[in-house]
């Protein structure tokens, strides 16, 4: 092994590693934060509406990715006939995720007709809440 | 300081910071979910057990390691005459790990004669969720 | 470059990256922990206060640091007439942060005086979590 073939692989091997650290500094400077709604509770559902709210508030819509996902037997919130169905619109024009689970939709009978318009979906909510963890979004489930 | 070891000795350092990324490499090869019951309501405990199941069916059960962590009011999901009962053979069988918490057990004089069999435990949940999260595994709480 | 360069520079450059490492073996010495309340439910605070203390007990109370984060409905737990009031002296005592949400403070017109004494104080719950979690705390929601 020459001289320069070593400091060339060491400095190959090293950089391999870098990219995570690149990525935490990037996640440190936009925020993210996933809230989980399985109550069939309206107060929970707009506590979690107020936290998102909070949240940009303190930190700064721009600043911040916030997702709501909504599944089991909190579905009802991101219904059409949902009791916080009238605070569902603001929430999306400030870039709130809203999210349903498909695989509660299928359990219960409920069609995209049935939800609220304009709103995301994912096949499962659970798996989305790890794929949110797994990416380093913060989890709150009020 | 030769040349040779100079570069035995960088690589030998830069090894020692190689296991985490490696251990983070097999982790996401396989992903890892912890749930916590700790409601002494059985609709919480069939949302765990249907939460467990669906994971498993969408990300295939050889793909994803799963524990359900039952303490304090939580514990009667485990219990031989627990209220779903008839469901938590069938999780064994799906390598779902059900765990109880010897903490509430002792705080409830609780036996393992009380619990369901073949289920496993730990001295506390509380710590065991912190050693999981610790270790990277998503957290949920249904 | 020099072979001296070049090992200097392959230093410098791998000791850039460790800090993060160091950090990570420091934390794993000191174990973190916050615990959310966030319903009006005085079991659930008491469930906290549980869950601190077994966690204190098994780790030791020099291993770990603690921290319960009252907002929203759970505010109730860090009142001067909250229902667990008599317990809250001996978590501060024992180095439980008690932590309330200024946010639903202001929301719901509660003053400083009409918390409990000696707690602590942050702009909002939520964004106090998601800095816990962003540090690597693990997060337990009773």
């Amino acid at each position: 092994m020459t001289f320069q073939r070593a400091v060339a692989l060491l400095s190959a091997a090293f950089l391999a590693f870098a990219p995570p650290s690149v990525a935490l500094a990037q996640q440190a400077a936009k925020q993210k934060v996933v809230f989980q709604v399985s109550d069939a509770d309206p107060a929970k559902w707009n506590l979690a509406l107020n936290n998102a709210r909070n949240v940009q508030a303190e930190l700064g819509k721009d600043k911040v990715l916030i997702e709501i996902v909504a599944y089991g037997p909190g579905l009802g919130m991101l219904k059409r006939e949902s009791k916080v169905e009238g605070r569902l619109a603001e929430a999306m024009q400030n870039n709130v995720g809203l999210i349903a689970c498909e695989n509660t939709m299928q359990n219960t009978k409920t069609t995209k007709e049935d939800m609220y318009g304009g709103i995301a979906y994912v096949p499962a909510g659970v798996t989305h809440l790890m794929k949110r963890q797994r990416e380093g979004w913060a989890y709150i489930r009020p």
